[in-house]
C-alpha cells in the first residue's frame, strides 16, 4: 500500500523544554510530502527525519502564533542554499506573507525559486489544496487569534490488478492502466472482459485531522468525523482545565471526548504544556475517555491506518 | 575561582544535519550569562543546557545570516511568556532592528520587557560592552556581510584573602572588602599593616575571542593575541580551501595558524559545513598546525582556564 504516515517533528507547545520541540509534522502521501505547521527546529527535525526537501512542496500553518512558524525562515533559508527551484507553497490564515515576507527577502537576496503564498479565511471551511491524491480542506478551531486545522482525505487510488486474470486473457502490457482505472478489456476477437474479472478494489482511502491550537469545540467532531487519525491539541490537564479555557486550549480528556464523539479510528494527542514533567498523565487521561490513543513523540513515524 | 566557562548549543554552519545546530554559544562570567550568536534552536539547546533564562541580559550577535540569529524571535517570545521584565540588550552590526523589529512587535503584542538594540559599525574594534567583571569589545571579520567577532576581557577580581594572616592581625570583618581592594590595614593602636601581609594576588583575568564567520585573515591574529581560549570558525577542510575562500570561510589547518601567530592558549574550531561526514577530518588538520586545539560539540560547558 502506498504510503500515507505521519511524522512528528516537534510536539510540545510554546515554552521550551528539554523533551519538545515545537509544534511541526510532517503527513507523507504517497511519497508526497506535506507539512504542518512550522516551529522553531522544524527543519532540524525534518533531517533527523531522513525525509528529502526536494519531496516538499507545501506547508500548511495553522496560525500566526511563533511556536508554530518560527521555523519559516530558516527552513526557507535552506531550501534556498540548496538551490531549490520548484515553487514552495505556504498556506495560512490571513497575514503570513505581510509579517514574513520582508524577513524572507532580507536574509534571501537571491531566491532560487519562489514561494506562493496561499491565504485563507481560517472562520470557514474551504479546500485548500487538491491533487490526484488528496483533497486538504481547513477546519475552523476556536483560539486566541483566527487559527484552522487541516482534513488531510486521500483520493480513491487505482484498482489492484489480479495477476493470474490478465495472464489467462492475455492483456497486453500497455493496456494495464486503462484497467486499473476501471476500464473493460477487449481482446482482439472482440470479446468483452469484464473489468470485475481482472481487477480488485482499490483500497480504502485514508483521512487524517490535525487540530491545534483550539479551545474545546464540539463541533469539530463533525467535521472530523471517522477520520483514520485524528491529532487534537491536548495542552493541559483536566486539573488545569481553568487553564486551559482562558488560553483556548484543550484538556487531554476533552482531546479524547472529541474523538469520541467522532468516532474516530486513532486519537493522537500532543502540544504539551511544559508544565507537565511527563506527558503520561495527559495520556492516561485521553485514555479513559478513548482507548485508542497515543501520545505524540519527536521523530515517531505513525502509518494513519 | 569564578565562572568563566563557554556553553556550546550549535557549532554547525548554515545547513542543518542531524549532528549539529547552527551557532550559538553562551558565555557564563561569574554567572552571568552572555549569548554569543543565536541560530535557530539556541533557545531549545538553552534550556537543555540547564541555565537560567533569568541570568541572561546581553545577547550579541556577529553577523546577519540567518544561520546566526533565526532563533531570536523565538528566544525573545519566550522570556516574554515567562513575564521577563529586565530589559534585554541586543549588539549586532548595524540593522537588525530594522529586520526584526516587525516580527517581533508583531508576535508579542504585549511585551512584558524592553529589547534595547546596540548596532554598532562592525568595520572598526569597539568596545560595546563593559560592567565591573568584563568588558566586550568587537573584532572586524571578513565576511560576505558586515561581520564582527567577540572578544571577552575579563577584569582583574579582588585580592585573596589569607586567612591566617587577617586572624593574627585581628582584622574586624567589615574591613575585608577593603582589604581584597588592596588597602592597607590600619590596627586600633595605630599600626599599618600592608596590604601584602594579608592577601594573595587576584587571579590573572580570563579572556576569550570568538571568530566567526570570516575568511582567513591574519590581521584577526593581533587582536586575539595570548587569549586563554580562541573559538575560530573551521566551516572546510583544507582540500576545500578554494571553496572556503569563495565563500569568505576558513579552513581547519587556517583557523589553526591563526591560533599559533595569536600564541593563544587553545582553541577551539566549529561552525563545521554539512558536507563531513565526521568532523574528525577538520579537528586532524588543525592539530597539526596547534596541538592544543578541540572540536566544538553540542551541549559541552567548556572552561576557559
Amino acid at each position: 500500500m502506498e504510503k500515507f504516515e505521519l511524522h512528528i517533528l516537534g510536539c510540545g507547545s510554546a515554552l521550551p523544554t528539554t523533551r519538545h520541540f515545537p509544534t511541526s509534522q510532517v503527513l507523507n502521501v504517497r511519497d508526497k510530502l506535506f507539512m504542518i505547521d512550522c516551529g522553531e527546529g522544524a527543519q532540524l527535525q525534518f533531517r533527523k527525519s531522513r525525509l528529502k526537501f526536494s519531496r516538499l512542496n507545501h506547508i500548511f500553518i495553522s496560525h500566526l502564533h511563533g511556536d508554530h512558524c518560527f521555523g519559516l525562515p530558516g527552513l526557507v533559508s535552506t531550501l534556498n542554499l540548496l538551490g531549490r527551484t520548484a515553487d514552495l507553497h505556504v498556506y495560512s490564515p490571513t497575514g503570513l506573507q505581510k509579517v514574513f515576507g520582508p524577513l524572507m527577502e532580507f536574509f534571501n537576496r537571491q531566491m532560487s525559486y519562489q514561494i506562493i503564498y496561499h491565504e485563507f479565511d481560517a472562520g470557514k471551511p474551504a479546500t485548500v489544496y487538491e491533487d490526484r491524491s488528496v483533497t486538504v480542506t481547513t477546519i475552523p478551531l476556536r483560539h486566541r487569534m483566527p487559527c484552522s486545522g487541516f482534513l488531510f482525505a486521500e483520493k480513491p487510488g487505482l484498482r489492484h490488478i489480479v495477476r493470474t486474470a490478465v495472464d489467462f486473457y492475455k492483456v497486453p502490457v500497455y493496456e494495464l492502466n486503462r484497467i486499473k482505472a476501471g476500464y473493460d478489456y477487449e481482446t482482439p476477437d472482440g470479446t468483452i472482459v469484464p473489468n470485475r474479472l481482472l481487477t480488485t478494489s482499490p483500497d480504502v482511502p485514508r483521512t487524517y485531522a490535525y487540530c491545534s491550537d483550539t479551545a474545546y469545540t464540539p463541533a469539530v467532531a463533525e467535521q472530523v468525523k471517522g477520520v483514520d487519525m485524528l491529532f487534537h491539541e491536548a495542552t493541559f490537564a483536566g486539573v488545569d482545565g481553568t487553564r486551559a479555557a482562558e488560553t483556548f486550549h484543550t484538556t487531554a480528556g476533552q482531546a479524547a471526548q472529541i474523538a469520541r464523539m467522532a468516532g474516530v479510528g486513532r486519537l493522537l494527542i500532543g502540544h504539551y504544556s511544559a508544565r507537565y514533567d511527563t506527558d503520561d498523565v495527559l495520556l492516561e487521561e485521553a485514555l479513559k475517555v478513548f482507548p485508542n490513543t497515543q501520545a505524540a513523540n519527536e521523530l515517531a513515524c505513525i502509518p494513519v491506518r
